[in-house]
Formats: C-alpha cells, sequence, structure tokens
C-alpha cells in the first residue's frame, strides 16, 4: 500500500477539477490510497492536514497559476512546510505538481518550477507526466497533453468560463494520467524501500 | 524627476534593511524621488498605495525566500496586482528585485525568476544588479556582489542572526549600487518618453 | 538613430521565419537601424558579428526550443559572449528574445528564462512582448500572443510541418508586434542617454 | 544491482573533480555499478556511450555554469538525446545533476533548472541532494552544503584557480554524499520494480 496525499488550492473551482482527476487517476491504482486536503481561501489547511501529509508516501501539490506563479494560498502553505522541513520530515518521499490558468502558455512552467523548487528542499524525489506531447499538424485540444507539460501537469481554462466549462474534459484525463503514474511511482519507490 | 516606489515584505527585519539600503541609493540620485511600502503581515498594503504604484515610474520589489519562492505576504501582493495587469497600468514602467535569505545559494534565483516572470507580465522593462561577480580566490565577503546577482539583489542573512546583525554590511552597500542603478535606468527611460 | 541586432540561430528554418518578421517589425519603426546576424550549425557567427555586436543599442536573441533549452548552437554563441561580458561591453544595452518549438506549451518559459539570465549577466535591459494573451473562450489559434508569451515572443511550429507553413501566420504578426516594440524600448532608452 | 551512468561535460578539470566524487560516492554503495562518460570539447560522446545510457537505471547530468547555464557543450549532448526521447528511451531512469562554476551564487540554478527540464522531457524521476544548508552564523566554507544547492550539487571553483585547486574539498564531499544518495535512490527504484 502506498498512500497519497494531494494538497492544492482552487480559486474557481477549475484546479479543484483538475484535482479531482489527479485523485481519481491515482486512486484506480491498486495498491493506492489516496486523499484530497484543500487549501481555504485563507491559506489555510483543514484540521490534521499536517499529520495526514507527514504520514504520505507521496504529496501532490496542486495550484492556479496567478500572475506568473503559483496563487498566494498555496505560498503560505509552501512558506507553512518550513516546519516539516526543518526535521526533514518529507524526505524520501515522492512529490508531483499540477496547475491549470487561463493562457495556453502562460508562465504555467514557473508554477511547476516552483513546486519542483520547494519539492527539493524537502529532499523530495520528484516525478512528472512521462506523457509525450500532441505536437504534430493533425494535433488538436483533444489530445493527451495537447499542452505539453513534462515536469507537472498543466491544464487550460479560459478566462470567462466557470468551472462547469473548464478544464477541458482531455486536460481533466490527462490529469488523470498523471495521477495514475504518481502512484505507480511511489508503489514502486515504497516496494524498493 | 522620475518616481521609483519600492513595494517589499520583510519577515523579520532582514528584508527591510535591504529595502533601506535599495532606498537611500535611489534617493542619491539627483531627480529620483523614492518611496518605500511595506506589505504587512498579513500581505497587505497600506491605504494609498495602488495609486503610488500606479504613478510610479518605476516599482521595485523586495521579499524574503521563503521555502525556494518569495514569501506569500509578497506573492499575495503580486496576486493583487492583476487589477491594474488587467488594464496593462504598469506597462513601461522599470522595474527591478530583490532577496534576502539565510542560505548562501539557496533558491534566491527562484524568487528573483518569479518577480521578473511577474514584472513581464506587468509589460515592465527590467533592469538587473549591473555588477560584475566577486569570483577571484582572493575575494571574502566583504566584497560588493560576493552572492553573484545578476537579475536582482541577493543579500544573506544567517539563519540565527537578528535584523541588527543581518544582512552583512557588503549585502546593503550592494543594495545601495543597485538602487543607484535602477534609479539612473528609470531616469534615463523618462527623459527618453 | 538607434541599431539593433537580431542575432539567432535556426535549424530547420522556422525560427528564421520568427526571425524575419521581428525585423520587419523592428525595421518598420522610425528611426531604427537593424541588422541580422544566423549563427550557424555549427555555432559560428559571420565574420565581423562580435563588432557589430558591440556597436548595437539593443540585441533581441532568437533560438528553437530544443530539449527544454536553446540549441546547442545559440548556448554555444552564449558562452563566447565572455569576452564582451569580461569588459561589460553590452552593459545597458536592450535586450530581448524569442523562441519556436513544436509542442504548444513544451518549455519555451525555459528557454526566454535563459536568455534573461544571459542579459542580466551582461547587464543588459529587458524587455518582454507588452502583449495581452489571447486567453478567454472566443480566442483561437489566430489570435495575436494566442500562446501567451510575456518575458518573450513565442511561435509554435507542428513537429511535422516545414518553414513553409510554420510558425503560423498569426506568431509572425506577433514577432512583428514585438520587433516594434523592441524598437521603441531602446530609441526611448537611447533618446534617454 | 543498479548500474549509474554519469555524463559531464568540463571545461577546465573543476566539473571533472566533481564528476569524479560524484562517482566515488555512487561506487561506494552496495550494488551499485558506476560509469562515467565525459563530453569532450566538441560536445561529443565516446563510442558506445548511447548504448550504455540506454542501459543504465540512473543518469547523473554534470557541467560548469557558463554564462548562466550549462556549457553548450552539455547542451548538445542534450539535444543529441532527442533521438532515445523520441521512444522515450530513458523513460522512469532515474536522474540528477551537478555543477560548477566560479561566482558563488552565479545562476547555478538555472543550471541545475534546465537538468531537470531535460530530465523531465525524458520522463525520468528526478532525486536532489537532500541536504539541509549550511546557513547559521557558524557556518563556514568548510561545511557540507555551504553553497545550499536543493535540486542538484553545486561547487564552486574561483576564477583564477586551477582545476588542482578547485573545487574546495568540501564540494567535493558533498558531491560524493549525493553520489551516494542517487546511488540509494536508484537501487531502491530497482527493487520496487
Amino acid at each position: 500500500m502506498a498512500s497519497i496525499v494531494i494538497v492544492f488550492h482552487s480559486g474557481y473551482g477549475h484546479t479543484r477539477k483538475q484535482a479531482e482527476a489527479v485523485h481519481a487517476g491515482a486512486a484506480a491504482a491498486a495498491g493506492a490510497q489516496v486523499e484530497s486536503l484543500a487549501i481555504d481561501a485563507e491559506g489555510n489547511l483543514p484540521d490534521g492536514s499536517w499529520n495526514k501529509l507527514a504520514a504520505a508516501d507521496a504529496i501532490v501539490f496542486g495550484a492556479p497559476t496567478y500572475m506568473g506563479g503559483p496563487s498566494w494560498q498555496f505560498k503560505k502553505f509552501a512558506d507553512a512546510s518550513a516546519k516539516p522541513w526543518s526535521g526533514q520530515a518529507w524526505k524520501n518521499k515522492v512529490a508531483a505538481g499540477f496547475t491549470n490558468s487561463a493562457t495556453i502558455n502562460g508562465d504555467k512552467f514557473s508554477t511547476i518550477s516552483y513546486m519542483f523548487t520547494l519539492a527539493m528542499q524537502q529532499a523530495m524525489i520528484w516525478v512528472g507526466t512521462g506523457l509525450m506531447p500532441a505536437n504534430v499538424k493533425a494535433s488538436t485540444r483533444n489530445d493527451v497533453n495537447w499542452l505539453g507539460g513534462f515536469g507537472g501537469t498543466l491544464a487550460q481554462s479560459p478566462a470567462d468560463v466557470g468551472a462547469d466549462e473548464g478544464p477541458l474534459p482531455v486536460d481533466l484525463e490527462t490529469a488523470r494520467l498523471f495521477g495514475a503514474r504518481v502512484a505507480e511511482t511511489a508503489l514502486r519507490f515504497k516496494r524498493g524501500a
């Protein structure tokens, strides 16, 4: 068994849907136990969250990309993780990340890059999407990984679209595949301990 | 005349001292008018700040590096800047950034990189330190830019040292030189309008 | 008058087309003198290039994104720029960057980020696209800055499409607008000297 | 048994010494088989290298930081890895990186960040230093990880010092500890397969 905790912030519900897809993808893996923790509008976690994070085999970070980086609420959580960091409590846990934003490219790389930087300070092991991009002439917005995310999973939701319409179904499918990969990696890493 | 606004967050006072040195360096330039705005512990600015930012010729961003990126309070300010962004109100202002952290290298690059990303979304013009590094055998911690910051100005304050002892005097001198460069760039850019 | 030099590498011709569009956009600005220098397949520049770079008011970097960063030929040029760097010969020149790749998102940010890092070591002043993204529901691949580049200009050419078909016309229009912005910034910065 | 291949470029011998220390650290782990492949001055690998890379359980990237990124010779190798990439031949191998440069901070983060970006395109699993930084008042240049590298291992060699004098002994010790961590991670990941 490997336990996977998804810790995410969602401002308007789009990133929440992405988180749910990651959750579903991870939970489908035999032997994976998945829990999602939502960071609230004030940047705080539900009671008991830090203990769950401490007990996890893998932690998946999720946040919208706002103004070129993860939302401040996610960053508040990251700053608060200085406490487990000081004791290296997350060392050798598997880590991964995902983000949603309105703009197609739009600095999503910056958000994933920050999540990786955080994970490295925490001495974690990083796993990305493991997905090839859909980048030929015949590719469309209905292809898995059409955005071309590697370090983490990307989704796009137009700025004028509610969470009922975005992210695109294929971005949720991409998130599911990513969730499955995180679970497999966590299981493999746990078995090897 | 060019007006320069320094907007910064400081958690324990070290980054405040760095901000003051940037302020002093900029204010010494003939024709520069400088104001500093401190982001508080809740990530908010003093009343009237957004108008001052809107009227500035240059905006200098400052934050400590916490867990591999700018403090969440700074990020909250950055997220709130989506409002001027939507009207491109900061377009063609000069931008620059500085950061302090306990670790010598310690992902300060990540913080400066984020500030640059923010400034680019805001359609600003970025100026760095313009300083050569002190990187020969005879170099010491008393040399200007001993840390080797280029995109933005770096300072180091050991984790167990209060703001009375950190950052090092030379890091404050580096910050002063950087403030002067920002002011000169802002003045030049304004004259050329 | 301001002189702008575009220094770029193109592997298969797509980035060359992008460079030509940047060139056209810059050359259309009154008072701008533009020259393009192509880095060859061995990473070398035509004779006399370094003098032209030394004399420029602005230098625009261009390269395809290969395997998550600028092509090695561009990097060879960048490494060779250690010589002007040692004398800070490019200090206060305006700098900017553009990149083309097959994947929609695909780590183009990484390439622009590298070009910025290079420019900062060179003590240059960086200007980005100054373009809002096309990120609403009605947006299409025919809208200026549909990819959402801010720090630098982005283009996409499917992996199975020759330079006769890619980048998309709109990516070339985006490049033209970017070229105009670089020229205006260089002119303004020169006037203000 | 897990096989670890270190593929590195060294311009003047400093990064080679760092590579040797990583090698020694990895080779000391029971069950680890280590081989180092040096990229030459033209950016090429010895005959048979690509087969060795294909067979490896872990690949460690090493390069000096020149002008804010990995040397062009390393980038030439990275570009050539588009071939294994196209068949995802390195998928699920463990990856890691190290760099040396003259400047203390000096954009080493940028090089490690690039190596990570490459590894993610290659669908690899990334492991960092797992080391706490030496960042208190009593810290000196003789402390492990005094530079504070997390995503990858950092070393500093003053610009006027030959490979007989640089990197510092402690940077080589840091590299050894990192090599050990890479080996342990590769072994664990292999056992778990």
